[in-house]
């Protein structure tokens, strides 16, 4: 039996922040407080004085190895979770998606094939539903059963991945009768495909385009349709990456009445400015991701959200393409370049940086986006997501005083690019946990390969 | 030069009410006031004391011939226009419907065919777009010069007549550019299809199924879409039947920020409970219509509405087919009878009845209902819509002392049935006129046969 | 019997414009319509071709001769009415304002002293209440009898004139009941005497200090508070002069759920901007005028009220003080100045020009706001407010290919200033007729004296 | 050293509950998680396996020997703290009242008398403003030094306790610049008065006539007004006893925008219907407290408020008065029965047994609401309000499979009455520690005399 003792370290969680020394046995916390008197000889003890200790990020939106937008994304299971422990994430949720045609099963067990053996951290899958034909709807038990009680749509991208209204009202009633959820991409696929038309048509087919052909309304009508369809199929619904106002005011709404609806953003749209896609030749198309980057107003509405608990879960839709690659697809056409962008790495540290330093949001609040709402709302908690007594050893050293550089030349991230080069943000991830083992240490890897296991999750 | 004097009655418009006398010259009203000692003696004189002069009915919702639901509706040109004239509306609006596959302008060409020379009071259409593919917004110029300048989309009804959320878009826009408006059927009809399915799974195939696959939230989620859509679109847009609360509210919510939306309801939302899909046997069938027959609650708030001026038009929607009809199509499965019921020759009679004297609405406001408002809608007033020098003499004889008793055996429109079977309202009509020709006295049609003029309806 | 004849001109109503003679007689209209061929030889004709007639202005909102704010106001009856004549107002509603420890009928009787043979148009007034102490209440009962049907309250002015909650909610319950209404001056009294003090003892004693005493949320928190107190007194209540975009908002939020609510902004709202209060020396004081000028997201919003029907009254708020007299009271401490400014004879003038000619408004709304809404507002109607047979015949002849200058040194209002200086608007008014006498031509008043009658005015 | 280990329980958090030991040392939790093979042979053990330990109720609303009413409340600090530790709760913020006329210091020192060597259990203050002439804002400084950090006014009882729009914006301001808060009573009582004098008139002196002079629409506008100059004072605001929908919802608007605005609500409001108003003689005179008891849709909205956050404390608003000086009092006039009921001993049973057990709120929502949240929101937590190392040894030892029986006779309360009589919940308190001291058992208190601790509290 190996015993650690991280001592002298201020534990933040969700509810409260305390002076207190961490004891690990076997991979969990076993004990939370003043220890260092009472433990014996038989452990090892390390000097986290002056450090906070917060639970390994949960992450719940990346795509790793994905073939969902034609050209597969750069990172793979073990590049991805390799950079995603870099960034004090130990935990994430990718999307297994079906493939048209394919039985949900068989694109299940492609995914298995792809993490097993690969990921460094734990994870889990949501099930990426593209096809409803033909009974598709009666594997979702088997599916929920097999710990995959989470299923995504798109009400955008007619002909590839777009569901109808009325295969979401069908997708929501049952996977809420299972006890599971449905999380929503939420744009009118329909209204952004006759814009990006007419962009087309009069000769802006440059990577500006993509924001024009989306303003926010096109997101807004989605979330505002897809919440009356979740109430009428009286089931829970979980927006992915919002990112303007009026969604939030939608949730907001829905929240206030107590409907079961949650919302989550992403990092880059609570950091970055769209006059990014102002840059010239083809260096916009470094974020031609969707939706697009929003003015602050919009920016301002999700920090809002985020404090109020209108927007409760901060991932990173890490869907990584080489600029190189975005370009050889996208260079005539922007509807051709492969949307996405990156952010596993850095998602913590932007948060902590922009969010807590920035004065934005508390401590406490930091984890409870990054790691405990989001294990919560897809049933991974206490499991993740709290440095407590029975909980997995997955913690983040963060060193207040330090500093953290972003750049694609230093990132794990297997990208040429990033969207935040030369970014210098306060505080530094030093040393990173999984189940109690060390696995990065200052920005490296440095734990055993293919270490990660699959996790089964909870319905709600 | 014929001229003709109405005099001594109340003649009521919809911003005011005054004792005067009407003077009737080539078909228009050429002069209100005190006239009876200022005109001479080649005229004829019309002792109109005690009596309402209203302006004549305008109803910019009927289906005369219409094939849209597979079974043509009971009433043609001739008979459902005679019913009009005897219920006092002067004017229709009808549906010219394309069937698909067909191009816009020879849809109209048909229901122009069907019109001359049968309707005997004036009429117009609104081109009713089924089938977008292959150039037929092109078309839309020529429809709206051709007189036509409002077009009906439906959101519900896939695989018949039912638009995408792209289609609806490009509807607006190409007819809001050119000074035309949108007309919309809101409902979800995916979602309502599945809660049909659901049904008819279940051996529930009766009529009351009707009710209960089409539950308010599917009328109201579609209302908000196309409320969207149109404002991204930036295009006005019209609702008819609107049935339900949530609609009414959301029709204000626009109106309150200036938006370009109207809102209509027709008179079987105001009058009668869905407690009538109770009846025993098929009976039921008679208020299969669509939407169906809401609670008391959603009644009070279309009364409201119409106050507060969120429900700014009350047509028919007048869509008939006799029960026997209904049953011999739709007996075993709800699903299959022809959705619709009557309405032209009454609408007049109910809402004077159930609304003026049923303490409701000002006398005003029942002409700008029933006349004003929906001729300003659609490009028709002042020439019909008020009695004011310059206008059509169409005129409505009212005397607030008769009364109406409604049965089918002494109903003009052609039908075995009438919902209102023995309704007894205060208030009758007593003599109509059109264009300063007598059609209707107590009830009969007295005018010549197809009378009616096609009206050219400009745009706004 | 004398008859005139007004031949060849648009004649515009709220609802309608049409090209139409109108004949007059006795003071009133008697009919509308082509009547020139039919009249006989025995009238009056006047050529008024290509012009517009509209209906006599009613201005609902003016202080002649008032004593409220210490100082009397400039324009007694005699040369406030005159202006307005020349201005095309043809009614005014004043306020007969109690002083502290006066009963209401003796109040009454006073004003009623100030106008009597004075007043060159027809007058009623409201019954200012600023006194409750005592029996006041059953004093309402005669006053609305004597055809004083409306009261006004201040929420503002603590010791003078400021009523507390439980007295507006007496009020408006004791007016209520007796069929009567309550206009409200609607402003957080206590919280601005705070603001206000706080510059006071930061030595900002100037005009401009006037403006930052009274951000939009004092008077937004006291429409809001009082339509609240209204719903449970159970009683119709009417805003004065509404300056701030919230109010809009409340008022519509009010009206959507059906409540007897109703608003009126003045012209300066609508046209001048809040930069006047940073002119040199003590020329802001021009507009020490309470509420405030504000910014343009405020008139914006106040424009689209009038187009929603949310605002539905255009008054002057006439409440005219030399700058002279301004500066000798209030040089020292801005909360001396007496509030108010002048707006009688230019609001008819500038809501045309800035509002019709500017493409705000229609010019049958146009008539609305300045008289047919009043009028019907207040009990007036259709003896005031529209040009229809029965009606006086108080008619405007409004030439729109003139142009109306503003200057103090033309005005008819007796003061030394316009905040207007310069202006150039669009369109004359050329004649004003008062029942059926024209009293004005070219800006010049031309009528008999004191020929205004006081109009007793009816419930609601 | 005195080390106590409380093991095998379920610990439950606002955030979590997990099966774990809390290891006491010196009054405070050194430690928690598996501990008990750690911990050496030193240390007391006791067996709490099977049970809940959550943390002592902060209950935030206390009158005790309370002047308010006229009459002295029926518990002083001696049996009122006995009651609620008895209860459960081991910590209170009460009233220090200012008698019109006296210093604030001076208040606080007469209240610090009373409960020095009296209470049982830890204590603070909210300091309780009911006259701000000549200079006592002035004071607030000191009085937040001292660690009253809160202050309370009443927006009702004109003539004794309540503050004007003025006085309210003054408290705000000053006691948000010092990092204070202000706990507002929000009632519009100006309208209460007159609806209460009403009812006098009417004859209807009775006890219920407390209910019908207080309708909810009195609250609501007090609470939507107190947020508005909250607002233009830019200060936190926290409102004691909610009672009504409109009250909610108000709050959830404002802290959609992330407005400081906090709602509290009782006990009674979300348990007791207002039937209770009907009961025979003088008993519904028990029920005389403020705001009154209200009808099920409003207890459902703050059911709902405490699940979405809108509502955030649960509070006892303990005002006990004998039911025989309560009629003795006001017998004949219901305006002089002294409001207020009893509390403080049932509010954690009551909140367990109708709340958790009823499947209304979680069990970590229970604890939120009964004590992290209340000592967050006035500044003692986390030495309040949680079970963590660092925190006071407040722990209360509920057994779940055990039941609590409520009753007059048995009851700590000093009173007469109990409105829960017989009441049968699911649940019992078995033991209560306060700083790691067993003070109850089994519903009798055990501990020591005069054993509380004042507790200056934190800004915010």
């Amino acid at each position: 039996m190996h015993r650690t003792l991280l001592y002298g370290a201020q534990v933040v969680n969700s509810a409260s922040t305390q002076t207190a020394d961490v004891l690990i046995e076997n991979g969990r916390v076993v004990a939370v407080g003043e220890l260092a008197a009472i433990v014996g000889e038989n452990c090892e003890r390390i000097d986290v004085r002056g450090k906070l200790l917060v639970p390994g990020g949960v992450d719940v939106h990346t795509h790793l190895e994905s073939p969902l937008n034609g050209a597969p994304t750069a990172d793979d299971f073990e590049s991805g979770t390799i950079a995603a422990a870099c960034g004090g994430t130990t935990t994430i949720v990718d999307f297994a998606a079906q493939v048209k045609g394919q039985t949900l099963l068989d694109a299940l067990a492609v995914h298995h094939d792809k993490a097993r053996g690969r990921a460094v951290i734990d994870y889990g899958f949501h099930m990426c539903v593209t096809d409803l034909v033909s009974g598709k709807l009666a594997e979702f038990a088997e599916v929920v059963q097999s710990g995959v009680s989470s299923f995504k749509v798109f009400m955008a991208y007619r002909g590839t991945l777009m569901v109808n209204d009325g295969e979401l009202f069908d997708v929501l009633r049952t996977a809420g009768r299972l006890g599971g959820q449905v999380c929503v991409h939420a744009e009118n696929g329909d209204v952004i495909d006759r814009l990006a038309s007419d962009l087309v048509a009069e000769g802006r087919t440059g990577p500006k385009s993509h924001l024009l052909s989306r303003p926010p309304e096109t997101e807004v009508e989605a979330v505002v349709r897809a919440i009356a369809i979740a109430d009428m199929a009286d089931a829970p619904i979980y927006f992915v990456h919002l990112s303007t106002q009026g969604s939030v005011e939608a949730v907001a709404e829905a929240r206030h009445r107590n409907a079961s609806v949650a919302g989550e953003t992403c990092t880059h749209y609570l950091t970055l400015d769209p006059s990014l896609y102002d840059q010239p030749g083809f260096k916009a198309g470094e974020v031609v991701l969707t939706p697009p980057l929003r003015e602050k107003v919009h920016r301002d509405a999700l920090w809002r959200g985020l404090t109020t608990g209108d927007v409760s879960v901060v991932s990173s839709d890490h869907c990584p393409y080489c600029l190189a690659e975005k370009e050889r697809l996208g260079a005539h056409d922007f509807r051709e370049i492969p949307n996405g962008g990156p952010g596993i790495e850095h998602r913590m540290s932007l948060l902590y940086g922009e969010g807590v330093r920035g004065g934005r949001i508390s401590l406490e609040k930091y984890v409870e986006l990054t790691a405990a709402a989001p294990a919560k709302q897809f049933g991974l908690y206490p499991k993740k997501g709290v440095i407590a007594a029975g909980s997995d050893a997955d913690i983040v050293v963060l060193d207040p005083a330090g500093e953290t550089v972003i750049s694609a030349a230093t990132q794990n991230q297997r990208l040429d690019y990033t969207p935040y080069e030369g970014w210098v943000l306060p505080g530094r991830i030093e040393q990173v946990f999984s189940r109690g083992d060390l696995i990065a240490a200052s920005g490296t890897y440095v734990g055993a390969r293919g270490r990660g296991n699959y996790l089964p999750r909870a319905t709600v």
